[in-house]
């Protein structure tokens, strides 16, 4: 464990992207979008992934520098071809189109084909605040869920992120896997060798398991829900939806079909599209009302949910982006620590680049 | 228990709604959106809930034939006012807007305050398939519903249906609770005096609880996911959602505000907005891809999920709307049971507008 600052942690990803070929200006939108995973606590998405892109890149997965295109449009729609660049850099450029595509008929709906793993949904999402739209984004991933009463893996993680904005609260963010836990979640629990609580995972039979590392033996992430009685239906539809927004309306791969992240694991067999899918929307709040009737609305919404009795031990109910709104301000300025393992990650990158960490 | 066919119970909703005063056409639709329900096997949402509507309509909360307008658009979105009409026959035209847009824009989106229940979300989205268009529909409800740590009601149970087209197989129709489990299936287990399993309600204390009739002594309904551990902040994020698009970018009331169905209670006191809100979606396929590829891409996904190798005990992995669609195909021809506290329901009705039962 040590601190960094957020200025050291962001200039040292800006030259890894540099030397892995990206242009000045996609190397700097590529550390944006990564460091505001770490920014916002999300750790498992954030420079922890850097060496993860590396070997992509590596494997020739990973264009550098994509020539991004508009495939079809419509005045609300398009599908753009992400030229197999890192979805963080794609990823904004489709939500721009999207904003666009707001400003002048109201509402804009990107999906990509030809994409990689994009960082952290609500990033791209919570770039419609500052224009007073919601912000909407979606991402396919390697399949690693099993759907109700499946034993095998066919669904991504398949994350949604929803940015509302607010008057003078903070705005809504909604940023969330479609499964009951993350996979990071996981992980995190296999580095301190503790179990998992049930309806998080399954054994490769099917069975409820606590393992936190039964994935590598075979078994599965339990959609939202964790079993049928408590309604992982409902998170298999939605890591569904997800899915044929993200790579079936783009023509991009979906179900088990998708890559997987890790560069060493080999492609699927007979994949019908190309690379991974990604959503992006862009709701104009005054296409529907003024903005200052909805904010204040939001406002109104907020305070109530926030002055809630609670239950007991607990001394707030959250509002969803209000912690790592938090977060995000205090790691700007104090910086973040790393652990151990990701500090010798990101030391062997720097020694393979020659660049000083 | 006594069988029903489709066509009777179609004919005596119809009389029922020209008798507070629908016009035929409104009449017919009403009974046609109610008794999709009943179809489709979701009995809760169908004739069960006939007289419920007669009662509101009785406290004059309906207005039978409703002026439905549009009050701002833009070319991709609108927000409609039901002039306090039944959410079935409002839901249908606003539909019929969100598809008119997306046939010139590409999608289309609307937004209605003023409205009442709209019965199934499900039968709204489903409007798009024969249009070769995705549909999504969702309404607000009154609360019933606690956020992760609160003990109070915020939220209703928020339902989301998307229905998306495939080509030679069944479209794929999600219409879902954003709760761990439907308030219907908890009356299901009240009736037959059975427990509820854990994660479906808390106590007005915020404390587990597997007591069916929970929500009589003040206790919530929770969230998908059930408690934190298991993901209920998502859940929760998802019912604040379709709040935020059903009720607030419409003007309708949201949150602890939203009016109950049942015509006995009191209207929450300081209400923000006008009636419940809905928000329905269309989205033209073609708009992003050719509409022949899309389901190509659809029925690969549906075939490779439904040919997975299932869990002990489980014969096959559900598509969903499948199973409804299979049920729809039954009962028109077959008809349905109807329980006898339904039928004794029905038969009041009948003798108090004098029609035939």
């Amino acid at each position: 464990m040590r601190n960094f600052s957020y200025t050291e942690l962001f200039e040292f990803s800006c030259k890894i992207f540099l030397a892995i070929g990206c242009s000045k200006q996609n190397a700097a939108q590529a550390a944006t979008v990564l460091l505001s995973a770490d920014l916002r606590g999300i750790d498992s998405h954030g420079i922890a992934r850097l060496s993860g892109y590396v070997r992509l890149c590596e494997v020739n997965r990973i264009n550098a520098n994509p020539n991004i295109k508009i495939l079809h449009e419509t005045a609300s729609t398009a599908v753009v071809d992400g030229d197999a660049g890192l979805g963080l850099i794609v990823a904004p450029i489709a939500m721009q189109i999207a904003m666009e595509k707001a400003n002048k008929v109201g509402t804009g709906w990107v999906s990509v084909q030809n994409s990689n793993h994009f960082g952290i949904a609500g990033y791209h999402a919570m770039l419609a605040l500052p224009q007073e739209m919601i912000g909407i984004a979606m991402t396919n991933a390697s399949a690693l869920v099993a759907p109700t009463y499946s034993r095998e893996r066919l669904l991504g993680t398949n994350p949604i992120a929803v940015a509302v904005p607010a008057g003078s609260e903070p705005p809504f963010v909604a940023d969330f896997a479609t499964t009951t836990a993350a996979n990071g979640k996981l992980e995190i629990l296999q580095r301190l060798n503790k179990p998992a609580p049930e309806g998080w995972v399954q054994t490769k039979d099917g069975s409820s398991s606590t393992n936190a590392g039964e994935l590598k033996n075979g078994g599965a992430l339990l959609p939202l829900g964790g079993d049928k009685e408590h309604g992982s239906h409902k998170g298999y539809m939605l890591g569904s939806i997800v899915d044929f927004f993200s790579g079936i309306l783009s023509g991009a791969n979906f179900g088990p079909w998708v890559p997987p992240f890790p560069a060493y694991l080999p492609m699927p067999e007979n994949m019908p599209g190309k690379g991974i899918g990604h959503f992006l929307g862009a709701m104009r709040i005054d296409a529907f009302r003024p903005a200052e009737d909805f904010k204040m609305d939001m406002d109104s919404w907020i305070k109530r949910v926030k002055k809630a009795k609670t239950i007991k031990g607990k001394e707030r109910i959250v509002i969803p982006g209000e912690p790592e709104a938090e977060m995000e301000k205090y790691r700007k300025i104090n910086g973040f620590n790393l652990d151990a393992q990701v500090i010798a990650d990101l030391a062997q990158l720097a020694a393979k680049f020659s660049i000083p960490f």
